[in-house]
């Protein structure tokens, strides 16, 4: 193999090893932002996100994300991985995973463990695939006219995960508590736990959004650089709006809504960080980190959808933001630079048709196994814990 | 220097960083898997592990490991690193203070914080380069006629590591209230911090195996990416049998026994994480995820070897076995692969004498520092904790 | 491009995400070390450092330290970065976080949030900026006869941050309750949070040190590779000698000043790293692992400077330490290497004139806002927490 192979696969796998990260980040904010009694159940959860995303992604899910130019979905092939695109088989299954820990989050709390598991397999092995394959996997998204444009996965991997969980949360109903009368507040446990999960997010995606290049040999070493630098400016200002508009609003600068402000900046730069200019990533962290705050409200407050850590607002709903804003700050082809509305109007087609496929086959599985297994765990379990009935175990001791 | 070359050194220092990592790793499992009284000392015994580790790896070490083809041990030579090598000492330098570090969890909450310096300056000074080097070194285990096959360290730094935690905890007899009749779980205090430890070293392990190809230019660069998927598949079926292996046999799923799952899988892919196939290596990981189980039962309930966190099942049980499974499971060579019987017996030779060398050189050890200096801590500091007695601060305040 | 220059690249900016992590180490030692009322602050006050440094010294902050040879600012460019030095923006954006970052440790439990944004605004964007331009644009120090040497930032980044973290610390005066008669220790509310913060900054400073070589192609390797063995051996060598100085100072081995020692080792040899050998470094790590210990000691009981993290003797004293030092261990002009007092004259102007900057500077501003918008929260507020009082909630519930 030449050395720009080579070195274009280290970078592949060092990505990697970032978005792989990001599991950690997850699992920290989730537990972090969530009641000490569950904390357990939330991390176990996350684990077996990673667990079995890894090995179904590989038997099943590779194959039908990647596996040829079908336009809805890649041919099935068993273990379709092969030697000389493994980095990339890595690569595609810790994307896999971060779509589908994203739904833990917002049913935390109630959800029964052994239900979680079966929502996890299909995910991995056949709702994320196949979106992922009309963007990313040559079908029917990425041949329009003007093609859908979402370079690191805004809408592939966050509005995937955000609308499921949509559907995960209004499907099994809030915590016990939540809303008697009107929307009450559930702190989570551990601040510091959800910061750490934080900066973990943010450092992991220096390897989702430039690792998304798939390659750093000639030129691509100036566009994975400047995609670093849209990444971070998009989430300095997404945290700095957040901070500012929280302020405003409830008198303080509050901290875990600011830490899910940096968060909606990374999801909303994340289809167009290769194609927007730093004063543009800019922008849509700011856009994003104002967004956020009115979405996360209006999921608690108006539509009494119980999601703990804002995981819709800052997947779903900015993740679809995101995407539609590269139609707008595209440096080529954008409606601000003068370039129409063509794919303004592709990346709206690429975000309803996704966000129905996500949120549709979301609420058809939670409903079908709400009335089959059953989604919720008993009102003794949610009362007492998660931790010690579903696991036998408290977590802190 | 020659592009290859450089890029070849860039690799090797990543993965280092990421082998470096899994020091604070394993301190947060260890720290997790104990009580709040003694996590400040199980701490700073990790961090004297990685700095006692470095100074003495680099004095003494290097050379016995390195230094020249002895059939038992390297020549020694005073600081022996030169700058046309650095790179590779960095690299065999975190090596070395992993498996220091593996004793301290197993030996926790009782053992005496200036009795354990010694053994760490001992481990990472003379008992792991030398048999080290009969394997990675030259020496005579690597000089058999069907050479024994240890790519990444089962056996040499997992199963040495895991012997001596054997010795260390069988000498110094389980903790106070651990043996009242039956064996009595002693749960630890934050299983948050586990967690988040085991992300770490999953990750690290991303440096630990692939980085143990000490290349990635040319040719080099799929064999590093295929032993991504190895180790990740193992790591992941770990995981996933292990948990419901606990389902089974416990009525829930486990989350601490889980995580060391993840572990048992992780250290039985590395000796043969490239010359398995991706099947061999999620059956290789989910044999680990089973054998783990048992085995930590085994040593607390039948044996009554005090473990606090399984160390000795996971790092000697699972890396002697992984190491054994080579010899079934390698596709050129193994035994289900029509390759005969001769690497499974080389395979054999290399896990009893390292067994026998780590196991006895620790009984001899930690007996001698036993009758002299004192293993443990009194009663009285045992009870109210280690880190009032030993280091004169609680941690948490 | 050349494959040498990308793998450059990629070098930079995996160093890069290495200090990056770095902000999250820092936010875990400072919250480690301080009571659980503020932790949220704390965290907070980093996390901004982080998101208003990123953007700030890209809009101000890169163009007067990068833009052109003046020899005492760059040219001012509003938003200078492009495409072909985005890689080198990204790298010297997170220093300047850091910088910024190291001040809020000094002043916590009592610092006004808003206050602190003023502060944190302006170092990123002109004090920083302005003194690195110095040494690292083409300025003054760079241009005597014997160039000031700091390779990697012990003054540039490190001093600055600790005279600024004095100036702060000494204009607003102690935490309430600390020096009723004398010096009371008030514990930090959880070590291992403050363990795990060192871990991640002795990882972070493998991107600090060798990335500050800005290339590994050719020659580089073997540089970059040496740099990780003198980073490494001075961390290594300062967490022992503080190990023992306090054993001997105090009865027992500290846990929390033994972190601080590996800090200062490694803040010591940040200066020299590239041009003093392993045992220089070693003795350089010892040097600052002894000092440190009796700076924190001078700072906290005879001047009555209260800084709960140990800031000023950490990051201020040895980094100006450091600097000297290279006027002796400098393997190529260093005195006793028989270099003569050249090298040492001009190290010691470096730090002088810098020491007068960040401190003067930082004076003029802390007295400033004392003055107008008040440096200090409230007495209640100190007692009953900056988090429930700054931010309306509390971070442990």
């Amino acid at each position: 193999m030449d050395t720009n192979s080579a070195l274009d696969i280290l970078w592949i796998l060092v990505a990697g090893i970032l978005v792989f990260f990001m599991q950690a980040g997850f699992a920290l904010v989730e537990a972090g932002f969530t009641r000490a009694k569950n904390v357990g159940n939330i991390v176990m959860k996350n684990f077996m996100d990673l667990s079995f995303g890894s090995l179904l992604f590989w038997i099943i899910g590779y194959s039908l994300m990647y596996g040829g130019n079908g336009a809805f979905f890649g041919t099935f092939d068993f273990l379709y991985g092969e030697p000389d695109n493994y980095h990339n088989l890595f690569f595609q299954t810790v994307f896999a995973a971060t779509a589908a820990t994203i739904v833990s989050g917002a049913m935390a709390e109630r959800t029964k463990f052994s239900t979680y598991l079966i929502y996890t397999v299909i995910i991995t092995a056949f709702i994320y695939p196949i979106s992922g394959h009309w963007i990313w996997g040559g079908g029917w998204l990425s041949t329009l006219e003007t093609p859908f444009h979402d370079f690191a996965g805004s809408t592939v991997v966050h509005s995937v995960g955000g609308w499921m969980a949509l559907a995960g949360a209004w499907t099994i109903g809030p915590r016990l508590g939540k809303y008697n009368g009107k929307a009450k507040a559930i702190p989570g446990h551990n601040m510091v736990l959800g910061a750490l999960g934080v900066f973990i997010l943010w450092m992991g995606w220096f390897g989702f959004n430039p690792g998304s290049q798939l390659a750093i040999s000639g030129d691509n070493a100036h566009a994975v650089a400047s995609i670093f630098i849209t990444t971070n400016l998009a989430a300095a200002a997404g945290a700095v709006f957040t901070m500012f508009v929280t302020w405003l609003r409830y008198g303080k600068p509050d901290l875990s809504m600011t830490l899910n402000g940096a968060l909606a900046g990374l999801v909303g730069i994340t289809a167009g960080c290769n194609i927007v200019s730093p004063i543009g990533a800019a922008l849509i962290g700011s856009i994003a980190g104002l967004v956020v705050v009115f979405s996360i409200e209006l999921f608690d407050k108006v539509l009494k959808v119980d999601d703990p850590v804002g995981a819709i607002s800052v997947h779903g709903v900015c993740g679809a933001m995101g995407t539609l804003l590269v139609g707008f700050f595209a440096t080529d082809g954008g409606l601000l630079y003068g370039g129409g509305a063509s794919l303004l109007w592709s990346q709206a087609i690429g975000v309803v048709s996704v966000g129905a496929w996500a949120f549709g086959l979301g609420l058809i599985l939670f409903q079908t196994l709400k009335a089959t297994m059953g989604l919720r765990v008993s009102e003794q379990e949610e009362r007492e814990g998660l931790d010690i009935h579903e696991h036998g175990q408290t977590s802190y001791n």
